[in-house]
């Protein structure tokens, strides 16, 4: 475990520089020797760690057990895993009945000048319902996802998303869910998720 | 001119050795030492880069113009941003009255094994639509959206997202869209945004 654990923080380290590097294209303006400096230097790192990619890559998910820490079942999620430098990353806490994710969205994530784009938002509460779903044992793929803008969301501040499970009949799963920046309601999302067995999410896994 | 493009090209070179980057990330099991000494490289590529961050950041946005490519509209968008290593990026045409959105996610966007992840679909429509809107001439925040999720998106393929405006009411504007993989819908979506003048949006990109 200690191996493992040295290599998980690792990679979240890498994965952090990563988010640190995205931030920075997305803001410089370089002259182009210097630019394309950067990419060798990018692309050298890209070469080394390509040695060391096996395949099938290493396992997505975690097995949820009591008492799992959310984050550590979604290690590569782009919304919420520490692994992936597409994920902000939300962070999640499980507040039964309900998941709590804290989040300050940069530049990378902008959409109206100074506000979160609505992609990141509609995105996040796909994931916000997925882990409330998750935590609560009954979960599965997402059927309808509908999100309701009620006012601009700040970039930078920290935000607070809140999704829990309404109601669970027969197969189907229905999630609500809110955002908010301090105690304001920025935007609103309802989720109809399938439920599907244990055993056939494994079986699912297995084909990776 | 040509110190511009020179300059645009370069940046999109890096976008792309960083997505680069993020694919190695989710994917690679090195030893500890090497991720460690990638981070590093990382690191100094961005201390490098962070000298040349103005502040305020570059604009944003480019005022579409007539026979405008929607991709030079949005450079740093985290759907369609040629500059933005976070999209994949979506490459758009604009096939009056449609915007077409022709893309493969790979391993970061992954969801359910093999698939794409909900969150990384639902908000490349929220785009999709934002793209038609402002091909159209008409154009503003979201205010609703909503997603189907028919079946299972695959990854690694090229897929094709399709969105119009179905009708504008006032300011009203309802927009529908579909996911096709080959021939098969595997999501529809509609989505409601709110007409802001051309003058309220360049308020808003001033205050930037």
């Amino acid at each position: 475990m200690g191996d493992l654990s040295e290599a998980v923080a690792a990679l979240e380290r890498l994965a952090e520089s990563v988010r640190q590097l995205i931030d920075v294209t997305v803001t410089v303006a370089a002259p182009p020797a210097t630019l394309a400096a950067a990419t060798e230097s990018v692309e050298r790192v890209v070469a080394e760690l390509r040695r060391f990619v096996p395949s099938p890559p290493p396992p997505r998910y975690q097995r949820p057990a009591p008492n799992t820490d959310p984050n550590d079942c979604f290690p590569y999620d782009l919304v919420i895993g520490r692994r992936s430098p597409l994920a902000p990353p939300i962070h999640f806490t499980w507040e039964a009945p309900k998941a709590i994710g804290r989040v300050r969205f940069g530049t990378p994530y902008e959409g109206p000048p100074g506000c979160v784009h609505g992609a990141a938002l509609a995105g996040a509460f796909d994931q916000v319902f997925n882990v409330a779903n998750v935590m609560q044992g009954v979960a599965g793929p997402t059927a309808k996802l509908e999100v309701l803008y009620r006012r601009p969301t700040p970039l930078f501040e920290e935000l607070r998303f809140e999704g829990w499970q309404e109601r669970v009949a027969g197969r189907r799963i229905h999630a609500v869910g809110r955002l908010l920046a301090g105690d304001r309601v920025t935007a609103e999302a309802k989720g109809l998720f399938v439920h599907l067995p244990p055993e056939d999410v494994l079986r699912m896994l297995a084909k990776r």
